[in-house]
Parts: C-alpha cells; sequence; structure tokens
C-alpha cells in the first residue's frame, strides 16, 4: 500500500465539501438512525443522524452529537457559513432539538437497508409543517406513555427521557444525552447473554457523509485475558 | 416480525452484563479503533476503543468516550462496582487518559479485519510495564512532529493535539475532543471529492461489546433535497 501523508495544512487547504468528506471519513464506521421527535401541536418530525452512541449501561445512556444551526436560514452574508454547516454534518432540523427540549422525549431507530434511501432523504430541508414521516414514506408508530412516535419500519428502535443537554463551545455543536425508556426490538436479535445480533435485522452503518453499508460479522470474540489469546464465540 | 418490548424495569432486571451486552447494542454500528500514547519513559500505550465519533470538519475535532476507572484495581468492598464498569464498556487503562493528559498527543488507527482479533486483545488487563504493542504483536510507527505511536498495521491512521477534557457527571465517564493534525490514509481510498473509502481498506465495525464485522457498500447517495428523490453516486 502507498500511505500518503496529509498535514493539517493539506486539509485546511481542501475545498470546504472536500474537507467535510474527509474528515467525517475519519472516525470510522458509524451508527445510522433516525431520530423522531413530535412538537406541541403534533407535527412529528424525523432526522436521518450518524453520531448517536453508546455512553454506559447502568443507567442506560446513550449520546448524540446534533448542529442545530444547520438549518438556519442562512442571512444574505451568512450564505457561505451555512453552506460550511450543511457540508460538516448531516442537516439536523433544529426541531429536534427543541422538540426534545420542550417534550423532553425522543426515540431513536435503527435504519436497516430497506430504509437506508428513505431516511437519507429526511435530510432536506422540509418546510416546518410538513412532517419527514409524510414526505419520506414512514409511518409513525406509538406506544402507551411514550409521547414521541417510533418508525414502525424499524426493527430495533428505543425511547429516551433526556437527561442533559450540553453545548459544546469549541465548535457550537450540543451534545445531548438520553436514558433509554422502553426498547422495542425483533425478538429474534436479542441473544440469551443480551447480545443484539443487529446484524441479522441488517442495520445500516454510515461512513462519511453518505455511504451506507450493510455488514458481514467475522466473529464475536471471548472477554480478552492477558493470559490466553481470544477465542471466537458462538453468536 | 415479532416485536419485543422490553421497559427499564425489564433492563434493570437483567444480570449486569446481559444488560451491559445490551445496552451496548441498541446505539447501532460503532467505529473500531486503536489508541495510541506514549508515557514520560517512553512506554506506549494502546487501547482499544468503540466510541470514536465525528464531531466537526473545521476544525477537525474528532471525540471519544473513555471510562478511565475500568481497570483501577478493585478494593475489596468495591469488586462489584469494578465488575460493572468493566462489562460497561471496553476497559479503557487509566493510562491512555494519563498519558494524554501529560502529552497533548495520540493517535487514531482504524481496525480492520486483518488486525481486529489483535486490536480486541489490547483489552486484557497488561501489566503498566507493558506495551500492549508487544504483547499483541502490532508495530509501532512513527512520524517527524508527532510524539505517539502509530499502527503500522493500520491503513487508516491520524494524530490529534487534545483540545478538551471534559467529564461527564452523569455517569462518570470522560469525553476527549482531539483536534486532528495528520493523517496518514492508504492512497488508493482517498477519492478526489474527499471522501475515504474505509470499505476499501476492511476496516471493521462492531456492535455491542464484542461483535467484529466488515461492510458491504450498499450506496453513496446524493445530498438530499426536497424536490427529488436521492440517487445513487459512483464511488
Amino acid at each position: 500500500m502507498a500511505i500518503k501523508h496529509f498535514s493539517s495544512a493539506d486539509i485546511n487547504g481542501f475545498a470546504d465539501r472536500q474537507r467535510a468528506r474527509f474528515i467525517n471519513s475519519l472516525s470510522g464506521f458509524k451508527s445510522a438512525n433516525l431520530v423522531a421527535t413530535i412538537d406541541e401541536q403534533g407535527i412529528t418530525n424525523l432526522a436521518m443522524i450518524s453520531s448517536v452512541f453508546h455512553i454506559g449501561a447502568s443507567p442506560a445512556l446513550v449520546g448524540m452529537i446534533i448542529r442545530p444551526t444547520a438549518v438556519q436560514p442562512p442571512a444574505k452574508n451568512t450564505l457561505k457559513k451555512a453552506n460550511i454547516n450543511d457540508a460538516d454534518n448531516k442537516a439536523v432540523p433544529r426541531n429536534t432539538l427543541a422538540n426534545i427540549k420542550r417534550t423532553g422525549i425522543y426515540t431513536i431507530n435503527h435504519v436497516s437497508a430497506d430504509i437506508y434511501q428513505q431516511a437519507h432523504q429526511t435530510s432536506a430541508r422540509y418546510d416546518d409543517a410538513i412532517s419527514e414521516f409524510d414526505a419520506v414514506g414512514l409511518t409513525e408508530t406509538y406506544i402507551d406513555g411514550v409521547a414521541a412516535p417510533f418508525v414502525q419500519q424499524s426493527q430495533l428502535k428505543f425511547s429516551l427521557s433526556v437527561r442533559e443537554i450540553t453545548p459544546l463551545t469549541i465548535n457550537n455543536t450540543i451534545l445531548v444525552i438520553g436514558e433509554v425508556s422502553h426498547v422495542l426490538v425483533d425478538n429474534i436479535a436479542v441473544k440469551d447473554d443480551g447480545y443484539i445480533d443487529i446484524e441479522s435485522i441488517n442495520t445500516a452503518a454510515v461512513s462519511g457523509l453518505d455511504s451506507y453499508h450493510t455488514t458481514t460479522r467475522l466473529s464475536r470474540l471471548s472477554y480478552a485475558k492477558v493470559d490466553r489469546p481470544v477465542q471466537a464465540l458462538d453468536i
């Protein structure tokens, strides 16, 4: 292989979208999820997000990074800046954050290979009065005690109560941390030891800003110990 | 499909490791990376981490969640708690955080299908005086101006200068944010538009605590617009 070295000066010399695609590729494969919320008028909102990550299991905490400025209408002299933001992260409508703040509740829904194009389409800038569920052809479903909608087509989905909303002043993104309240999952995927085989329900992975992937398991591996090699586990 | 509903009461009723495996599966596919650091005595450290995520492209910021208490030697009456922490996240040696604090520099190295077993093995609790590079059979490599080692076998790796270390008081994990300084990548993977085809260099994805996967691209998709359907892009 021919390893190429890019310095920060090289990267700063990239065009804005080129740099955004490049840097978004560095972290590795990303989770593919739809965040669903509802406002006080009952208008639902659905946003593709690739920055959901695990924070802790006890309590069950999940984080996500959102960039609420991404779809603020660009003023004349800030057009360039708005475009940079667009390229930097998937557009996450400010509705998502506003709804989470108002209701305290949201759902995260795995994007599978069956719905990845519809999921991607939610990042178009629909008017506030339009639900992305309707616009892209996904179906709302509800359970008792959870005000926010779930995506019916998703085979692993969970509701969260917001616990912390922390601005990251370093670049004006927002870290939203929620505590898991209900999990809805295709039962065949849940193994006796607690592992959920998300490959078996065709959950997608994302690379960069716009590439979607299915997966093939290499192996589950045993808990690593100093005195013996890791071993493959049965699923 | 038969969707099963788990309430938070159900989840709280799980055994600790079962709950850890279950909750770690919820966020979707995770990135597979090795974090490399060095201490003042020149002892290197290598730690498997599945919580690296994109924060922003301009400046180029990458975050990761680490749980530095995971390998504190358990005192007699805290043994149970220490085990819970173990199960909750891959063991990230406190050396990683200590080295980042002392030197300000670390590298993140993609884990490919070729080295996933060695990468997983780094999470065993090696003695402080032992470098995980030596223990698992990976090779240190260096570039001018970066004190921390890279993993020679990794085909996408980058160095970072630490920018923020933020304790998440909600569960005593630490959010470490670094700014990318140098990127080393197999040149065939870098596309003209900036996208890096991390599938072509066999970068792995992780699910749950211990499952490793390769990927198969569904498609890259065009930037979503309200007035037209998304289209597949050439790679």
